[in-house]
């Protein structure tokens, strides 16, 4: 089989476990005062550690923020190491992806995301780690939809390439819908779930016969 | 008929000409320095004017950024206001919405956007902004499938609310796809594009018997 991890998957670099502890503490600072206006200040603080330990860990905010991002590309590697070892990835995947879009973290994070996406369009070292999670995400996918369609990796990721970027989008969009007093988000998240269903259907009914 | 102008529409104050001019010239250095990063002194110096008399425009960062939510409004509710005096709006929207997605300017603004988001969960006065230009949208969207549905307002929005904020999500979701070496942006797009029609033809199908 060539289908489970998508290459570009070791390239990530990994983060060490009292780093992990930190970004955890301060995650909360910097949804309330914002990328720009938390300070390392604010930030050691929040962690309950002096300014100078703070920056033997961090030496800046921009190194704090791709820590981050690369904090939850390891929690998506896990999440896709599950899903590849399912006995029905494609199902798993189906499900994985329904249950985050409808359950009840799937706001918790879209306020860091929100500031992410802001910082990585004016740091580069932050728009680097934005752009390997969101390749590792994609190729994931590709290797999903490979498995499930019997199809080479190369071949499904020249036909399904937009598909997983589609998906992708349509689950960052479900964790940004906005609450307002006359919108139903349980109702805009079932629709995108059932939008992102028929994608799925629409690459499983390309597959080739499984090979026996 | 019962059809145009979403209630909502009247509730928005409108921005002077002059304020509008001072909005356009600081965009630029909002989104280089983002929300936070950029001071009243940066923008004031964008637009060519000293401090004091930025203030007598101005007089915070938030007042700013609520006022440039509600110039887009302004514009939203011109091109609302050409959609329904089509002679077929809902081909009017639907060709509207693929000419902006599709179309160069899809991304010119994102960066803006990614910041007013960013914003609008920190500072409630551009919350408040924020919620009203989607509020006024939705009512749009909803007017315009009451007219192509034959349905009266109530009844639309009964039943296509949901549509009406998954189209919006899907909007925002196209201007925020990230450019990348391996994505072809123009191909997510246009799958965007294809599942905003798919859920336009739905509603089209539950039309009531136009009446005579």
């Amino acid at each position: 089989m060539n289908h489970a991890p998508a290459p570009l998957a070791d390239a990530l670099p990994v983060v060490d476990p009292r780093q992990a502890e930190i970004l955890m503490a301060v995650r909360q600072a910097f949804v309330e005062k914002g990328f720009d206006g938390a300070s390392m200040q604010d930030l050691a603080r929040a962690a309950g550690m002096s300014v100078g330990n703070f920056y033997r860990y961090f030496p800046s905010k921009a190194a704090l923020i791709r820590a981050m991002v690369l904090l939850d590309a390891e929690e998506i590697r896990r999440d896709f190491g599950m899903i590849h070892a399912a006995p029905d990835p494609m199902a798993a995947l189906r499900m994985g992806l329904r249950e985050r879009i409808m359950g009840p973290t799937c706001s918790e994070d879209s306020a860091l995301w929100a500031e992410i996406d802001a910082a990585a369009r004016r740091t580069p070292e932050v728009a680097e780690a934005h752009r390997l999670i969101e390749t590792e995400v994609r190729g994931q996918l590709v290797a999903v939809f490979a498995a499930a369609t019997h199809l080479p990796i190369a071949e499904a990721k020249c036909r399904f390439s937009t598909h997983a970027a589609f998906l992708l989008t349509l689950f960052k969009a479900a964790a940004c819908v906005h609450p307002g007093e006359d919108v139903d988000i349980a109702a805009i998240r079932a629709m995108i779930a059932e939008t992102i269903d028929q994608r799925l259907d629409e690459i499983l009914s390309s597959a080739a016969p499984a090979p026996d």
